[in-house]
């Protein structure tokens, strides 16, 4: 019974924290070996089904030449926040010279996972989140600098957005190239928007880089949280599997998703991944596995269903917890399950 | 045509940023002439139809001896998070002595008010908002520690929640002791939760909060942010009034408690509050007032509407635009809406 856990490799695992330790995250995520040995750990330790290359939703702005940082406890630091349409033009203005850096280090990912036979998945943020973190200059809770962006000036909205889509198809395409089996883009903030902003503003830059990485024949994830209004969307934008957060119980999702194919008379299978609740990671041991049994019962719902958290691991998570979980769903009886590659 | 804002009394107005000059924000909510000050100050200068006492939901808590502040930039903070059976003890063996510091502040603002004939809406902080405030120790995006308490220890979950719902009652009581005619209860984190969580912790408390001040004659309004799958849950916890937040058309909101209705048998009329996004305070004209009329059209689906904002006016909106907003909504054509007490 396949599963893995977002935010995996990081810092939860003691060996994370001494191989990072001294080096900033960004330079972390361009040099090869570390990723690697990044990549890895989780694999090595809790025994997943899939590594996820180490990197950062910041890290093709990094290549591009963008000046932003990841700042430990904040997060992603623009030095100048993306508000004017002059703003934009000096961000978008700025290009990729070269990928090889990804691409050698998803290729060192997966000579490290070869001898576990583990696929590599790759990741990358989806273009409203990282247009979100430029106009803020950093995280927020409601997004206004970028919310007010798209309704003050939508043209300049548009050409942010297809700027961090066209990074995104990069990325994602450099860790394919390197070796990554499938993809997962991630919409960190898209709960934030209305429906109606979300299929106006966002769904077309997603649908551009899911259906990029479709058509070279790489199955997507597509993951949000707080996304309950927005999964059908998330689906139509052109992912083989839909990540869904604790909020949102999969039987319920899969329904939705069902009586929009009914209705649409889509016909690909319902396939979902999630979606344990970290916060069970720090409760009794009883109560994590019932709630996980619970978990992967609604997914038999799903056509096929990959067993993950419904968010990142929490940094303070002990790790002996998550790898007792691995043990725990490897031991389950097998319902449908999807593989990366069966997607 | 009724309109007030939440967060209309705060740091948009210069007059607000003088008054509060050099005095900390709980000390400014125990001072019965500033907050009678502050709270007529929106009404002055926008002619909205409602005061909104001015508080914090952290003021119960203070006066019960929490030792807990307002840090500026960062919110509430509590000194010692509540994370055990022991902590939980601690915290709720504090009672409040004395609530007639808000009763006197109500007071001081129905008198200031009078003038204009306009009515005073109280407020508090529900129960899951207040203790996971106490359990994280200060906001968070995916309050964790609240949840995992939930999960981790039951009892002194509900023990916790229950001591902050009696808070809850006391303080908004004092307030309709001194004058207000309506009640809101804000539930900002909310949406941090699955449905099933929410009616399983969080649910029965603010239950016991609305209907003690339904059965006391007050009509209520219950809000929360990211809230689309639990608005069914909070009107039947108790709301006179649902405020939907931007998120979530007024049309969408009107239809699922109507066909709830219809489900359940439940008899009471669809009344909404809300929904104007705060982004479109930092845009153009143009496009805050056809969003105002697009809501005010929606909302026609309620039994009754309250023009609101789907969240708190952002610290930096210039006052004229509320001002200006204030005066479209006034001239445009009636449609059926609510008033505080006909609600």
């Amino acid at each position: 019974m396949p599963v893995w856990f977002m935010r995996q490799a990081g810092r939860s695992l003691p060996e994370y924290r001494k191989a990072r330790s001294g080096t900033a995250m960004l330079d972390a995520c361009l040099d090869p070996d570390l990723v690697a040995e990044i990549t890895c750990q989780p694999v090595r330790r809790h025994g997943v089904d899939a590594g996820i290359f180490f990197s950062d939703i910041m890290v093709p702005l990094k290549l591009a030449g963008a000046d932003v940082e990841i700042t430990p406890g904040i997060g992603p630091v623009f030095s100048s926040p993306v508000r004017s349409r002059a703003d934009v033009d000096a961000l978008t203005s700025r290009q990729i010279d070269s990928i090889d850096v990804i691409v050698e280090a998803a290729r060192a990912c997966c000579t490290e996972l070869d001898g576990t036979a583990t696929p590599l998945i790759g990741f990358a943020g989806a273009p409203f989140t990282i247009a979100a973190y430029a106009a803020e200059g950093r995280g927020s809770r409601d997004h206004l600098a970028a919310r007010a962006l798209m309704h003050s000036d939508p043209e300049a909205w548009h050409r942010l957005a297809a700027w961090a889509a066209d990074l995104a198809i990069a990325f994602l395409r450099a860790q394919v190239e390197g070796g990554a089996r499938a993809v997962q883009l991630f919409d960190s903030w898209a709960g934030a928007l209305s429906r109606s902003d979300y299929r106006t503003f966002c769904l077309p830059h997603s649908r551009r880089v899911l259906q990029t990485l479709r058509a070279d024949g790489v199955p997507t994830i597509h993951f949000g949280t707080g996304t309950a209004h927005l999964l059908v969307d998330m689906r139509d934008a052109g992912a083989t599997c839909v990540g869904v957060d604790y909020r949102t119980p999969l039987d319920e999702a899969a329904a939705l998703l069902r009586s929009d194919n009914q209705v649409n008379h889509s016909c690909g299978p319902v396939i979902l991944q999630g979606n344990i609740d970290p916060a069970l990671l720090a409760c009794p041991r009883d109560a994590l596995h019932a709630h996980t049994r619970d978990v992967i019962e609604r997914g038999r719902r799903a056509d096929a269903h990959i067993v993950n958290l419904g968010h990142g691991i929490p940094p303070t998570t002990d790790p002996q917890v998550l790898t007792d979980l691995v043990a725990f769903i490897h031991d389950l009886p097998a319902g449908t399950l999807a593989s990366p590659e069966g997607m």
